[in-house]
C-alpha cells in the first residue's frame, strides 16, 4: 500500500506552491497561490515562510487589494543559488548553468569519442563542463546541485546508469564516479524523465494534471505525468513506448524486436522511410540528425520525398499514439524532441488528422495536443529541475531541524 | 495544476486507512494501520476516532504488547449498514446485497430482454432486485448507497451513461431515472473501473501501488491504478485497451477498425478463434461464454482444437500485455473477467511465457502476473466498494459538521 507521511505531504505541497510561482508570468501573491494550488491560505503562508527562509523566494513588492491591506508579492530568488543541468547524448554532452529561475546563464557542449565510449569519457566530459562553467563564473553563487540525464535505464537512488542503449553499459555507477570529483549534490535519471519534469515546470504541465509527452529522438519515449506527478512505475521505466509493436513483422528495430514505434518516427526510422522512398536521395546523410534537418527544409519547398517522408512519419506517429491516448486518457499531449523540433507544425497538423481519424471519441474530447513549447533544451532544463527538486528535499535547509529553528525564533518573538 | 485541498488529503487518507483493516486477515490495532499506511500514529489515532464515531469501525478487543499498555484491536463492523453492488451486463443484471464488511449477504440475477434493450428494462430490472433483496433482509440494516456498473462510457459525476457498446445508448441519465424510484444514494461507473476497485480493496492491490487490471469478457479493457488510486484520466476512459491496434489489417472489431485486442482475446474474438480453426467444431455455440468454458474444458482433456484456442489467445495476449506492461512498468498484472475464470491456470501460464519473450527486463524484473484473487463477482462488489467510497466521502458523517460535534463534545468532557 502507498505510504504517504506528513513529511511526503509536505514536500509534495511544497513542489506545487512553488511550481505555481514559476508558472506565473510575474509575482504573485499568497492569495493566488492558494487559488492555483487549491491549499489554504494558512498552509500557503507557512510554505512561503519557509521558502522565504531558505531563500528559495523573495518578497517582489505589493498588489493593490481594493482598499484593503496591500498584498506581498513573490518572485523566485534567481540569486540563492546556481542549478546544473546536463544532457549526456550519443555523440556529445551539453552542460549548462542555470540560475536558481531556472534560467540559462552559460552553456557549453563537449563532444564524446565517435566510437568506443567509455564511462571516463562521459565522467571525464562532465567534469570538464562544469569546471569550465564554474571558474567562467567566477564570484557567482553556489552550486545547489547538478542532474545528470542519460540514455537508458537508469536507477535514480543508487544513482546508476543500468543498461544504456548507445554504448551497452550495464550497471556502471555514474553518480558515484562523479562524485569523486565534483562537490555538489548529484541526481541521475534518463532523458525521457527529464523531458517530462521541464514540460510539467515550464510547459504543457503548467496548466494540467494528466500528460503524455512523447520525445522523438535517436529513442523515442512517452513520458507520463498523472495527478500532476511524474510517474515511474516499479523499475523507473515506465514510458517505455519506442518498443511498442506498431507494424507486425516489420522493420527490424535495434532492440532486436520487429515493427516497433522507434523504427518508424526516431531520426533513424525517418532516415530508413527517406531511403525506402528513394535509395539515391540527396537528403540521406550518415548523421542521422542531420537528415530530419535536411527533410524539414525540403518538405517545406515542396520536395516530394520530404513530404511523402513527413506524410508517412505523421501516419505511423498518429495510429501509434491513439492507441496510446485511448489508453490514458490525458488532458494533453506534447510532442517534443529533435524531430519535433525540426519537422514542427507539418508533422503536428498531419499527426493530429490521424489521431482525430484513430482515437475514440472520448479520448479526443478532453485533449490538447502541441509542440513543446519548453524553450532551449528540455532536457538539461529537466536534469536541473531534479537538482531543484532535490534541493528542496534537503533536510539541513527544509526538514525538522529547519523547522526548530524557526519555532524557536518564533517564540523568542513572542517573548520579545 | 493538481488541486489537493486539506479536504482531499483526510479523505485519502480516510480511505487508506480503512482499505488497510480491510485487508488484514483479522482485527488490527491501530499501530499497524500507522505503520502499513505511513500515516503518524495522531493521524490515525484521529482517523479511527472519526470511523468509530461513524459506527464504520468497532473495537474488536486487545492484543497484548509485551508488558505495554494493552492495544486496543479494530475491526470493519459489518453490522453498521448495508451495500448494494449492480452489475449490468449485457443480457442479465446481478445484484447484490453486503454488509459493511463487503461481505456478500443476498444476491439476484434479472434477465434483461433478448433484444432492443431500452434504459427503462434496465431500470426496470435494478428497482425490482433491488427492492426484492430489501423485502428479503427484512428488518436489516439501512442501505447506505448503492453502486452501479454498466458498460461503456460513464459520466460519473452527472450519473450518465455516455455510450453503451450493446445497445447504442446515447447520453442515458441513469442515475436520475434510478433516484426517482430508488431511495439511498447511487453512483455509477463501468466495469472496468468497478473491477479495479474491487482488486485495490480485495485482491493483488492490497499488497501493491502499481497495478494493472486486464479485464477479458465480452468486452476488453485494462484497469489502471496509480500510487494506490484508481486512474480515471481526462474523461474517465483511462484503460481503453481492447481497441488498441494489435494486427495490422487485421480482424474486423465491432468498434469498426481492424485488427484490435478485443477481436482476439474476448469471449467474442476466442469463438472466432475457435470457428477459424475448425468451423464446424462442436465447441461452437450461439453463446460465445459458452465457447470459452467448452474450450476450458475440452482443453483440459487435451482436444487439439481447444489446446490450439487456448494457445493463440495466450501469443495475441502477451504480445499485447508485453508492450502495456513496458508502458506502464507495474509492479502486478492482474487477469480477471469470465475469460480468465474459465480458461485460468493453463492460459496464465502460456501468457507469461510470451510476456517473458516479449518485454524489457526492466517491466520483468518487479512484475508479479496473476489471476485475479477476488472472490465472487469482482464487478458488483466493486460496485459496492463505490458506495462505500461515497459513504466515506459523505459530509454528514465525515465533514465539518461531525468534526464540529466531535469538537463541543470534547470540550464539554473537558469541563465536566
Amino acid at each position: 500500500m502507498a505510504k504517504r507521511t506528513a513529511q511526503d505531504i509536505r514536500r509534495r505541497n511544497r513542489f506545487d506552491a512553488l511550481r505555481c510561482v514559476f508558472a506565473a508570468a510575474g509575482p504573485v501573491s499568497r492569495q493566488e497561490v492558494a487559488a492555483a494550488t487549491g491549499l489554504s491560505f494558512a498552509t500557503v503562508a507557512n510554505l512561503v515562510a519557509e521558502l522565504l527562509e531558505a531563500g528559495v523566494l523573495r518578497e517582489a513588492g505589493h498588489e493593490d487589494s481594493k482598499g484593503g491591506r496591500p498584498r506581498a508579492r513573490l518572485a523566485v530568488n534567481a540569486e540563492r543559488g546556481a542549478l546544473v543541468g546536463i544532457d549526456v547524448a550519443e555523440t556529445s554532452v551539453q552542460v549548462e548553468l542555470f540560475d536558481l529561475a531556472l534560467t540559462v546563464l552559460r552553456s557549453v557542449r563537449l563532444p564524446l569519442p565517435q566510437n568506443d565510449v567509455r564511462p571516463d569519457d562521459v565522467v571525464d566530459a562532465i567534469v570538464t563542463g562544469v569546471e569550465g562553467l564554474s571558474d567562467a563564473t567566477g564570484a557567482s553563487p553556489r552550486i545547489l546541485g547538478a542532474g545528470v540525464s542519460i540514455p537508458g535505464l537508469v536507477e535514480r537512488e543508487g544513482g546508476v546508469s543500468v543498461f544504456s542503449p548507445y554504448w551497452s553499459w550495464r550497471d556502471v555507477p555514474l553518480r558515484s564516479l562523479l562524485a569523486e570529483r565534483l562537490p555538489m549534490p548529484l541526481y541521475l535519471d534518463n532523458p525521457l524523465k527529464a523531458g517530462t519534469v521541464a514540460e510539467m515546470w515550464f510547459g504543457a504541465g503548467r496548466e494540467v494534471d494528466d500528460l503524455l509527452v512523447l520525445t522523438l529522438r535517436a529513442g523515442v519515449g512517452a513520458g507520463i505525468a498523472v495527478d500532476g506527478a511524474l510517474y515511474r512505475g516499479a523499475t523507473n521505466s515506465a514510458g517505455e513506448w519506442g518498443h511498442t509493436c506498431l507494424v507486425r513483422g516489420g522493420r527490424e528495430c535495434r532492440c532486436g524486436r520487429q515493427g516497433c514505434v522507434e523504427a518508424y518516427v526516431s531520426t533513424r526510422g525517418i532516415a530508413r522511410t527517406v531511403r525506402e522512398l528513394d535509395a539515391e536521395s540527396p537528403l540521406l546523410d550518415p548523421d542521422e540528425d542531420a537528415v530530419v534537418s535536411k527533410v524539414a527544409r525540403a518538405a517545406a519547398r515542396g520536395d516530394a520525398v520530404a513530404v511523402e517522408a513527413v506524410a508517412r512519419t505523421a501516419r505511423h506517429l498518429g495510429e501509434a499514439a491513439a492507441d496510446l491516448l485511448n489508453l490514458f486518457n490525458p488532458q494533453a499531449l506534447v510532442l517534443g524532441g529533435w524531430v519535433a523540433d525540426r519537422l514542427g507544425e507539418p508533422l503536428l497538423r498531419q499527426t493530429r488528422d490521424v489521431i482525430a481519424a484513430h482515437a475514440l471519441p472520448a479520448t479526443l474530447q478532453a485533449l490538447t495536443f502541441q509542440l513543446s513549447t519548453v524553450p532551449d533544451n528540455p532536457v538539461s532544463l529537466g536534469a536541473a529541475t531534479f537538482a531543484l527538486e532535490g534541493f528542496l528535499d534537503d533536510r539541513e535547509t527544509f526538514g525538522t531541524v529547519a523547522a526548530g529553528r524557526r519555532a524557536a525564533r518564533e517564540a523568542k518573538a513572542r517573548t520579545s
